[in-house]
């Protein structure tokens, strides 16, 4: 199938050019390589070194044996994405290509309008180009868990069926993100169900867990292949923190009570799902959602897997509590569904011991990388717009 | 109260600045006058002639004795709005300065990424604007009954207790709207209560209903204090279209079976609850939302009602069916509350036939100017972003 994948230089979108291509698809994307921009303007590197565009293209056609179309582009401007369209004709659209991150959105009054600017309007523009182009074409969205927030009942994937005041229907779950990045991602949503309901146009929004680990298999061994994994605090999520704080001797750093529940799902299940959203498109007209993660875990069971793994390849790990630099509840029910997937046939890792283990061992190698940015372990960035370091409370 | 009008040259904007400052608040207003050039760009003009922003503010001063601080400046230009708030201190911000047109955003690529740009950015810098220069102030915030879209339950208030197996909370509404335009409202009514949770902000989102009508009594006899009323695909909205259809024997234009239904307030009422929810403030933090309308109608329903009224005055009046051009249902539930605004002391017009009727009188004096643009009475846009003018099917 021809896949295009918006955002294809990214954590996400570089590996899973390497997994679809590798299944066989014909891959081709865009990126205007905004996130390397973006982790040095906060002042962090990848923990891993990441090779260039072109380094990553003479390493694909090297091992592969042919030549990736990665093209650098922005997904805001229209005429790009439609001449990309015209051009690759894709049966398959996977955007990945926003600003993903909820602390770089909350900095200050620039950085909120950017992030909604920009991801609101490329996700427009993809799927005007889709209508306008390929408009049998299947749109997967990456949308995020975090666009649901922490509401007191179940959460469904997308749709519940509800009785208010004696009648009943079938309504959108509501979304309470926390973070105008979040909150992008939900407008995002929106537009997406309201494009499939007049153009017809086939999607699959997926909402995802929060994505750890370092490799996948299609990598292979050389070094140009393997894609970024970040630590700051605007782009560096928590499995992935902790195991560079671990490796480092940096004391785990929880946000307040880190009881807080998020859905967690490794990388290579992420590359999975999406490969099973792209090789079942819904109908025609369809607006599907699907929870995308592992399972659910608080924020200090996951601290204490990472002490507990690192403990077994000799690494003594602390864990502290910080104060919260966002506003959030801290202690909550947590209970979303994720039978869609399953439905295809994902089958997500048995023992996400073994992908942190595999994490801490790359990241072994690169403690230098860690240390040279050690400073951005601890957040400042609050929700209220202010900038103070957060300091250890437990 | 030193209010600011965010949109303050519009249809509910100018009248709002004549009602606020005759009940003792100090108004000032921003507008980069684009309704103006909008409704030229498809071809229309105002039913009524409308003066200038120089004439307005010339008949202001002469017939309050003050001036009115009416500034030309674009929202999404932060430096402009947080510049004229450090100036007014507002103590109320009211946000009417958005693209306020369906089909107008609905055309194409370039018009809804031009509404979901101009409309999420304007917002977001008001509530910027607010949390940086005057965080105590009270946003209220112009929405849209149209954001609900037309679900088959009741419409509660913003909020709705929901029982979802077994446990329960209070939930946002969920959200279908049904243009690109009220998708940009939905996203700005999530930014809205957002900016409330996090930073404390004081907001009022009001779910308005389709405002119809030429006068309030704040206007007074000089001709260049009244407001535009626009019949044009675009900007003409349902019973102002009627109402120039009927003067001049046009058949007035119901899309599909008419059944649909909406709520309706003639605009004395808009200004009132406006009124009414600048004068009650919430408290820090609260994010409350109101459904404003005097009621709801069919379409049908106020078809009728236009050619019943415009008989009294002798005029004779056709009702057809066009096909529709939008994508909406057109039978359906419809239930939406309205307890809010009774509560802080809104009475309804009690007979809007009087405010039709009132319509109709001052369009029959300008006649001529609804002839000149009859074309325009019968739309083309059609919400898969083709044009083909509705024809007649009953």
């Amino acid at each position: 199938m021809r896949v295009f994948i918006a955002g294809i230089d990214g954590y996400l979108g570089w590996p899973l050019a390497l997994y679809l291509s590798a299944r066989g698809h014909e891959v081709a994307g865009a990126d205007l390589l905004l996130r390397r921009e973006w982790v040095a303007e906060v002042g962090g590197d990848s923990a891993l070194p990441i090779a260039s565009r072109a380094e990553r293209l003479e390493a694909f056609r090297g091992t592969r044996g042919f030549a990736l179309d990665f093209r650098v582009g922005d997904l805001t401007d229209y005429a790009f994405v439609k001449g990309f369209f015209e051009e690759f004709q894709p049966e398959a659209v996977i955007h990945l290509g926003q600003m993903p991150s909820a602390p770089y959105s909350m900095m200050d009054q620039a950085h909120c309008v950017w992030t909604q600017r920009n991801n609101v309007i490329n996700n427009l523009n993809i799927l005007w180009a889709i209508k306008e182009v390929v408009p049998e074409a299947h749109l997967i969205k990456l949308g995020t868990m975090g666009e649901y927030g922490t509401p007191a009942v179940d959460i469904p994937e997308g749709f519940f069926e509800v009785e208010f005041r004696g009648r009943q229907d079938r309504l959108p779950f509501p979304r309470q993100a926390g973070s105008w990045y979040h909150q992008s991602k939900v407008h995002d949503s929106h537009n997406t169900q309201f494009a499939s309901k007049i153009w017809g146009a086939r999607a699959t929004d997926i909402m995802q867990g929060v994505v750890f680990g370092t490799r996948i298999p299609e990598m292979g061994d050389d070094w140009r292949m393997r894609t970024r994994l970040d630590f700051d605090q605007c782009f560096g999520t928590a499995i992935n923190r902790f195991c560079c704080q671990a490796v480092i001797g940096h004391p785990l750093t929880l946000f307040g009570l880190g009881k807080q529940k998020r859905g967690f799902l490794p990388l290579a299940d992420s590359m999975r799902c999406l490969g099973l959203a792209v090789e079942n498109a819904p109908a025609a007209g369809e607006y599907r959602v699907f929870n995308q993660f592992e399972n659910a875990y608080s924020i200090s069971e996951l601290a204490c897997l990472v002490r507990d793994v690192a403990a077994e390849i000799g690494l003594a790990v602390e864990i502290k509590r910080y104060d919260n630099p966002r506003t959030e509840m801290e202690e909550h029910y947590y209970n979303p569904d994720r039978q869609h997937l399953l439905d295809l046939g994902y089958e997500p890792t048995r023992d996400i011991s073994l992908v942190v283990k595999e994490m801490l061992l790359d990241l072994c190698d690169n403690r230098g990388r860690i240390e040279a940015h050690a400073e951005l372990l601890i957040p400042d960035i609050r929700w209220d717009a202010s900038r103070k370091r957060s300091e250890v409370i437990g």
